[in-house]
């Protein structure tokens, strides 16, 4: 008899070392592969796929609230970045310069964009005349270059893919409320796509986007109680406005400088993907984005009439909308199953000459090992269709209940020490100075994530000095 | 009365200056900008949905030829463009170059890709092992650079985005017929989508891929007489998998190397739709990736019902899947009818109290100015898809008539100059040495385009030498 683990590629175990399960996983399901440059990854057929997905959805939702796509170049002049005193401090030291083409050196060192908040700023000075011309709301999927020291494929790259709104307002309370709905339309997209609760809220001062007047953020808990950042929307105020000269004659008469925003979420999604929802066994997939929603793995496939089945199956799911593989590689049906719940597949149809006859199919849920159950195959689509949905709201609910059980209220140091090395966040008040954010961060390797909306105080005093509190606010490990 | 030309935004006469004609189109129907800077472009909203929809069609035929899609990174080392001799030669000059991180310098610097055979060969060389990893069909959608001395909007610009196919096949035969097979979806693509006749057929030695074993590409027409090559299509036999080593163990037990294919076309193809099909009032799109398929104009708007007709037109068109735009604005209709011939909008719908009253929509068709005709409303739907529909194929038949009546077949250099100096192709029967070629670029300005697959002779010497002919080829004058 050949053992179970026979078929199993080797994976560290989530629970004893947690970044080489990751590792293992992103490379072994082959959604991710090192470039030859330090700090680059290759992002293989089944890792963009997600990515695809997670870039479809999202993209709907931003043209549902008005924005139109458009692209600008990725080789800014170095002036730009320095127009903005905040931006070129968070940038410079990590940017990629051309310096050369060819043989020939540029006039103008040119840098790669690590954002386009400066070129785009630029580019809105010569469109906006009038207060007729806003809001402008405008979107860009580009990549992106930021030289990192320590790198870890979809979390943390030297070059990564990304969409960045740049939007462009009338007013302060319109391009607050742009910030703010667009933060909403992130966690909504997260919550409905990738079954992830999100913690949405402002960032501190010491954490916020560099040359914005305030940065909000989602953050997602990781397995490991760590949190991952996993998208942010700034209010600009009128920082970058000042510094490209964008003016508007208003109805009024008068020239006035418009408020903006920007936002942005990057292939770190799919880093986020993997650590909120996989198991001992590899990457389970939320059903909205999984690249293969239900693989079918014929039994007995040699045994008349199952390909031809399992075909017709494959194609009446497909035309219904349902992304589907059939396998029919002479592996063995264990090595599939391995391979497909290592590789996160929602769900799993087995069909064999039995299943023929009974007129079923069975079928596996990814999020629930063992359990195995029939779909009758006169209505298979709608059952399947079933299935996808339940996963998910079950995944979501499994994440939302590990979430909520890995938070907890600190009232001071030692409690918000223990909370941090005992895989959570902690819940506390703050007195707002980045001294006490930066002796947590020293103390225990912890930082602020963000302050909730409900600010409905837990307590009065800050958890650090014991002075008198203004925020309530998250702290954790991060990545 | 206001004279009819109040309305028109200037632009220069496309028949006494095209290149004008061009550069004011593009710029002010809001296609493009340019980018600070020099030689780089900005894709505006508008603009970018033609790519967009461009994007969608191809994207939908790559996969139902079974190619993936993945990303692979921007920056690639500088060592690895030197592996392929032909390669580095035809690239090196034109590179950008990334030397520094910050301040920093690199320890080896790294190129912008301005293609990406050696990065993805050096991932193949990883990924391939056995027969079983083959055929292995990967596409990319990406931005790329190469710095051109003179540059236009879409036609040339340092940066420019792209798709770039990159296959392996375990024979030459199965390599081929990729290589031929994605011209074949070129040419498809041009034909049902853009409305654009090819002439598809094989480069010459001199005007093939710099690393190729051959190359083939797809030759549209511009209203000047002018040849745009808009894609290619590379046989890239075993060169790139000699120098990455990337090697297979065959069924026959013995390693081997594997043979290639890449194929690419970029945002230049918006490029050849401008200049396909536009005229003296501007831009003429045709509808499969018009961003604006139908422009509702109300008439007489301010009168009670018409807005809202107006909007229960577009909801109910918008819901079967065109896309409209309905223009409630202040300005009059005769400055949006001008606004949006100028756009190139294929189907403009007037709508106004009489209409209402008789139960129609008035409509007109971009590519047949003056006339106007009426659908009735509560069959709008089936009546707008059938005129998108004959727009499309009327517009295809008039570029295949003007490039069919600007071919001339020539037997002499006389000919030849005569032929191209009129705005015309010339076809004829060609030595195949370089030398030729040379030749009548220095006296005509005019390249070889490429060879048909239909090789039937039209005489038996070549064009320019008088000795005996091998190839069938046209020749033009090039974007």
């Amino acid at each position: 008899m050949a053992k179970a683990n026979e078929f199993v590629k080797e994976i560290a175990d989530i629970h004893g070392d947690f970044p080489q399960w990751y590792t293992d996983v992103v490379l072994k399901t082959q959604l991710v592969d090192y470039g030859p440059v330090k700090g680059t990854m290759v992002m293989r057929p089944y890792g963009y796929a997600l990515w695809e997905n997670i870039q479809r959805e999202l993209d709907g939702r931003f043209k549902a609230t008005g924005h139109r796509n458009a692209y600008f170049p990725m080789l800014i002049p170095y002036s730009f970045l320095m127009k903005e005193a905040e931006h070129v401090e968070g940038f410079a030291p990590e940017v990629a310069l051309v310096t050369h083409i060819g043989d020939n050196e540029l006039p103008e060192k040119l840098v790669v964009r690590p954002t386009s908040e400066t070129i785009i700023g630029h580019m809105y000075s010569k469109w906006i005349q009038s207060y007729r011309d806003l809001p402008l709301l405008i979107n860009q999927w580009a990549n992106v270059v930021r030289w990192e020291k320590t790198t870890r494929p979809f979390l943390r790259t030297s070059e990564f893919l990304w969409q960045e709104g740049h939007t462009v307002h009338a007013t302060r309370e319109e391009a607050e409320e742009e910030t703010l709905r667009m933060l909403g339309v992130y966690e909504e997209f997260s919550r409905n796509v990738l079954a992830i609760p999100m913690f949405t809220g402002r960032k501190s001062e010491k954490e916020k986007f560099a040359g914005a007047d305030a940065t909000y953020s989602i953050e997602a808990m990781m397995l490991d109680g760590k949190s991952l950042q996993s998208g942010t929307s700034h209010y600009l105020g009128d920082n970058f406005a000042k510094a490209f000269d964008i003016r508007f004659l208003d109805k009024d008469g008068s020239h006035k400088y418009p408020y903006q925003s920007s936002w942005g979420v990057s292939t770190r999604l799919i880093g986020a993907v993997i650590m909120a929802h996989g198991d001992e066994r590899g990457l389970k997939l939320p059903p909205y984005v999984a690249p293969v929603q239900a693989v079918i793995i014929p039994i007995a496939m040699h045994k008349a009439g199952v390909i031809e089945k399992a075909e017709e199956i494959a194609a009446t799911l497909a035309k219904a909308g349902i992304r589907v593989e059939l396998d029919k590689s002479d592996n063995s049906p264990g090595w599939k199953f391995n391979e497909y719940e290592m590789k996160g597949v929602p769900l799993r149809i087995e069909i064999g000459p039995r299943d023929i006859e009974n007129g079923v199919a069975t079928v596996s849920r990814r999020d629930k090992a063992g359990e195995k159950f029939t779909l009758p195959l006169n209505d298979l689509v709608s059952g399947i269709q079933n299935l996808l949905r339940e996963v998910h709201e079950s995944m979501y609910a499994a994440a939302l209940a590990f979430r909520d059980s890995h938070v907890k209220t600190v009232k001071n140091m030692k409690e918000l020490g223990d909370a941090v090395n005992d895989n959570c966040f902690a819940l506390s008040m703050w007195c707002g100075d980045r001294g006490c954010e930066d002796k947590i961060k020293e103390e225990f390797q912890a930082t602020s994530r963000n302050m909730p909306f409900d600010q409905s105080p837990v307590g009065d005093k800050c958890v650090c000095c014991g002075k008198k509190a203004k925020y309530k606010i998250y702290w954790g490990k991060a990545y």
